[in-house]
Parts: structure tokens; C-alpha cells; sequence
């Protein structure tokens, strides 16, 4: 990601400086010469990184991460740094070509007075505006929630009795959509996905035993052969769906 | 989806008889006019409607059904007539313009005659030619694992502290195609899906019992933060994977 966006700012004509393990250039210096600091590495050291450059950032600087969860790291940005501080979550991965249809989620934490250019520089982006605690709140069921279905369905097709080609023979237009989205898990960031999982206070409280608590509801319809209960599934969720939905068949 | 098919046979110069509880022509009448007949009805009278009708049907004629599940449906034709027997189910719903792309799936049960036929009038559909058993077991899959999944995932959803339009405005890709299928729903009939559930013994001793027993095992990993079994799942599923993905980011 981090070569991503230093294709995207040197295209728009910014300097970007880079400083990594392999970079003459030491992580201090690179804070003391930038206005804008992004913090772009793995996701284990981001506060130990944070807590190395933050001293050195300028007040007037604004400092910027880009981690799947933004509680820790703002917290670190607020405590070790003077700057502005802005939380920031680009929800796409480095394959795209532009900014445009994606989303990217801001936290401003401390100072306003570089959002105007934020807004400006990736106005090609869906930009929402939140706190890192509804941040977290909300990505624990867009992105944990979701994960735990796919890496789920993967582990149950890894395990069943039929290979992939024999399934892919006989797939319907809803299984080749979420076995496309679990051929995409191959390569996928472990370290990222499990932070996800593990790091995320409200899906552990909150989204896990709700998932686990409907899930063994409906399996209890199933193995029970409940009829009644399981229309009555089916009227909730048309209450529910039925603002979103498009009337299109599916099998 | 037997208005689909009444429309595609006449494009072909068939002629097409229909007959319901809605129509001068009976049910007895219609296959004793028939070449072919075809079982589109609701699924809990199948196998009524084939007792009723079978007995009429000349030897050399085809009766053939639609179902989601053939294994009852084909034992039914088999067993009340004396024509040849042929399951299908055909993987989508009426709404798609053509066959082109799409998945039938036959289950060739007496008489061979007709399959030239058959072969040649769905000529732009993938044609699967399987038994009963084994179209069952591979549809508890298919269709009644990936509709457990949608179902518990929308379920969440509805049970969810978030509003629908809240999530989306924060939705991944995989979130928004995940999203997409379960608006779907909406337009199902719960009639079939309740029989793919309920109906399928593979679903019941095999599947459903994988499935819980993953899924268990995923939680237990993610409540207990084992980062090192999490990393074994990771790598598992590389290996699984490796020959099917394409390699796209994802989140």
C-alpha cells in the first residue's frame, strides 16, 4: 500500500521521501524533512514505529496511518506526537488503478487544517468521516464478520469430500461469486487478516457471539426440519432485505 | 422457471401444452398428447403430481423434472411410468435471457433415446450428466451450504447494531458482493429453499456436521488470539487454493 500511494502523491507532484530498514535515509530524518508523515508498515510495529518518529514530527505536520484498525494506532499518534493526527483507512488493496468508486475512511484526531487538502487530494475517493471507536465498531462485522464467513467456507470446501473442479462443474451463480472471493484469500496478508480478528474489541464482545448465536439458531431450524420456523426466517429477512433489493433470481 | 421453458421450446417450433389447476386441459390429458413431458411444480406435490400422471405416459415418451433434489423425483418417474426417465435441474432462474453460459444438470435414470436430443436443443448450456445420489451430494454443497452461509450471513445483518445504509457507505468489495446475493434472497422461493435444506441426507450427515465442526474450530482460534494456528489455517488454505487463484487483492 505503501508503494501505492507513493505512485499516487509523486504523480500529483509531491515529494515522497521513503524510509524503511533498507533506506539510507532513517526513519527520524524522514519525519524531521516531511509535512505529511504516513505510517504504512506491518501491522505489529506500527505503535513501536509511532512511538520511535512521533518526538520528531513538527506541530503543524500531519500524522497519518493506514492500519485496518484505527483505535491503537490514533491513540499512539495522539500520545506520542504534537501534530495533527488523522486515522486513515483505505479500503481497497494495491491492485487498483485509481481512487475512483473507492472509499477511503478518515479519523481526525487532532487539528483540522489539513483535512481540506485531504478531502482534495483524494477527491476521487468515497470519503467517510468517523471516529477510530466506530470505525472498529463498524468493521468488525464489514470486515471480520465477513472474513470469518469466507476463510469459513474455504476451510468447509478444503475439507469436503469433492475437489474444486468437480464444484466449479456444478456451480451455481452464488457459489462462483463466493468461491471467487475465496480464491482472492490466497493472497491476502495473514498477519493483516488475523489483526482483524484477533484485535477488535466489539467483534470479540459484540458481533462473534451474535454470529454464533444465529447461526446455531438456524442450524437448529435445519436439523429440526422446522418449517414454520424457517419461513418465519424468511419473512424477517423480507422485512429486512426489502428496501435493498433487487428483484433478480438467484440460485 | 416452466414459463421460461414453455417460451424457449415454442422459439424452437415446439409445440408446448400446459396444464394446472387453471387450465381446461388436464394433467392426465396433457401426457397422454405428450412426446415429452416435463414436472415443474411446486416441490412438496412432485412426487403427487408424478404418481397422478405417470401411469399415462407412453413407453416411448420422456418424462423428465426440474427439482433441486432428483434423487426422490427420479425414484417417483421410475417407479409410476413406465416411459423414460431423465432428472434435471437446470442451475438458474428464470430470469437470465438465454442458456448461454449457464449449468444443466441430467440425470439419465431409463432409456437412452432421448438424449441426443436433449444434447442438441440445450446445445448452448453446459450439459453435467450425473446419477441422483450423486447430484444430491454434490448439490449439499452447492446450493445448501452457500444458502446456510447467505441465510446466517443476512440474519447477522438484521441483528446487526448497524443500519444497512451505514454498512454500505463502509463496505468493502467483499462486503458489497456478499451484500449482493443476500439482496437476492428476497426474491427466493422459501419453498425451495427449505427442501434444499431440509431434504438433502448428504446435507444432514455430512455436510452441515463439516461445517459446524470448521466453524467451531475457526472461533476457538480467533477467542483464544492463537496467532500460530491462525497462520497454520492461512497456510492450509494456500495449498488448497494455490491452483485456483487469481492473484487480486482483496478486502
Amino acid at each position: 500500500m505503501g508503494q501505492w500511494f507513493e505512485a499516487f502523491f509523486e504523480k500529483r507532484g509531491y515529494e515522497v521521501l521513503i524510509s524503511s530498514r533498507r533506506t539510507p535515509l532513517s526513519n527520524k530524518e524522514l519525519v524531521q524533512k516531511s509535512d505529511v508523515v504516513i505510517i504504512s508498515v506491518p501491522i505489529r510495529v506500527t505503535v513501536e514505529i509511532i512511538k520511535e518518529v512521533g518526538p520528531y514530527i513538527a506541530p503543524e505536520a500531519l500524522l497519518m496511518d493506514f492500519t485496518s484498525l484505527k483505535k491503537a494506532s490514533v491513540e499512539a499518534m495522539l500520545k506520542y506526537s504534537k501534530s495533527e493526527v488523522m486515522g486513515a483507512h483505505p479500503l481497497f488493496g494495491p491492485n487498483i488503478e485509481s481512487l475512483k468508486g473507492q472509499t477511503i475512511i478518515l479519523c481526525p484526531a487532532r487539528g483540522e487544517s489539513w483535512l481540506p487538502w485531504l478531502k482534495e487530494v483524494f477527491k476521487e475517493a468515497y470519503l467517510e468521516i468517523t471516529t477510530p471507536e466506530k470505525h472498529d465498531q463498524i468493521m468488525a462485522v464489514i470486515q471480520a464478520l465477513t472474513h470469518f464467513f469466507l476463510l469459513g467456507f474455504a476451510l468447509i470446501l478444503k475439507e469436503s469430500p469433492f475437489s474444486m473442479e468437480t464444484l466449479m462443474r456444478y456451480a451455481t451463480p452464488n457459489f462462483q461469486i463466493i468461491s471467487q472471493r475465496i480464491f482472492h484469500l490466497n493472497h491476502q496478508n495473514p498477519e493483516i487478516y488475523a489483526s482483524i480478528q484477533f484485535d477488535n474489541p466489539f467483534y470479540h464482545e459484540k458481533i462473534l457471539p451474535l454470529c454464533w448465536e444465529v447461526l446455531e439458531r438456524l442450524k437448529k431450524i435445519i436439523q429440526d426440519q422446522n418449517y414454520e420456523e424457517f419461513l418465519k426466517i424468511f419473512q424477517e429477512l423480507g422485512d429486512f432485505l426489502g428496501n435493498y433489493s433487487s428483484p433478480q433470481k438467484s440460485f
